[in-house]
């Protein structure tokens, strides 16, 4: 199974973001997603212990994603990344340069035909290069 | 005063990511916000007369920057600034081709420091080459 972590300042914005994915990536036996957005208090900002947390929430073969809006989520990320000892489980969580929004959805969406994280992981990429106005 | 647009399929990303950038851009003289997610009845999707309404509720000298996820939101925006006679309004609109998270969170905080639509938009598409992860 393929799992997306959404990073995000915001709670609004990455349970948004899930519910948007989800509707398009209805195999749930294929795309977890799971909205990381605020502190553990509910307010804006991000919580690396949360991440860890979400990032160590998972079986053998799962494969994690992981998008980011801005500054310090990008930071608590890579903090909790930072803070997993087990290398297996660490070669299977990967922090996504793509853009929180486009890149997550792009990713949910080719999720469901292909459980290879790199395929996964280069469709999100694109979305950076995908221009929305000529 | 520069206004912001935000046009998502989710009406949670659209108000969450508002309430980020007023966090930030707190000069409510310079920059004004308005999210526009979901369809008018609050589903997701997005609707062309909302953001037609949105982009006409301005006054004299104000610019308009109008930020989208994806698909059809941006062709909801395209299709709302298409249906605008008045050209001298349209010519203070501008329909940013950023992710819509890393874009208008960018142009929100460099709105508080200049009211330079060519200037902010500038700040906005950098959103799309800078890198997250090394």
């Amino acid at each position: 199974m393929t799992r997306i972590l959404l990073v995000s300042h915001s709670p609004r914005i990455a349970e948004g973001l899930a519910e948007m994915i989800e509707q398009m990536a209805t195999d749930t036996s294929a795309v977890r997603i799971l909205p990381l957005g605020g502190t553990s208090d509910g307010d804006l900002g991000t919580d690396p212990i949360r991440i860890l947390n979400a990032m160590q929430e998972t079986e053998e073969g799962d494969c994690t994603l992981v998008f980011c809006d801005i500054g310090s989520s990008i930071m608590s990320a890579e903090a909790a990344l930072d803070m997993i000892d087990d290398e297996a489980l660490k070669s299977r969580i990967h922090l996504v340069d793509a853009p929180l929004v486009e890149g997550a959805f792009a990713a949910g969406v080719v999720a469901t035909t292909t459980a290879d994280p790199e395929e996964i992981i280069s469709q999100a990429l694109e979305s950076r290069d995908q221009r929305k106005f000529e």
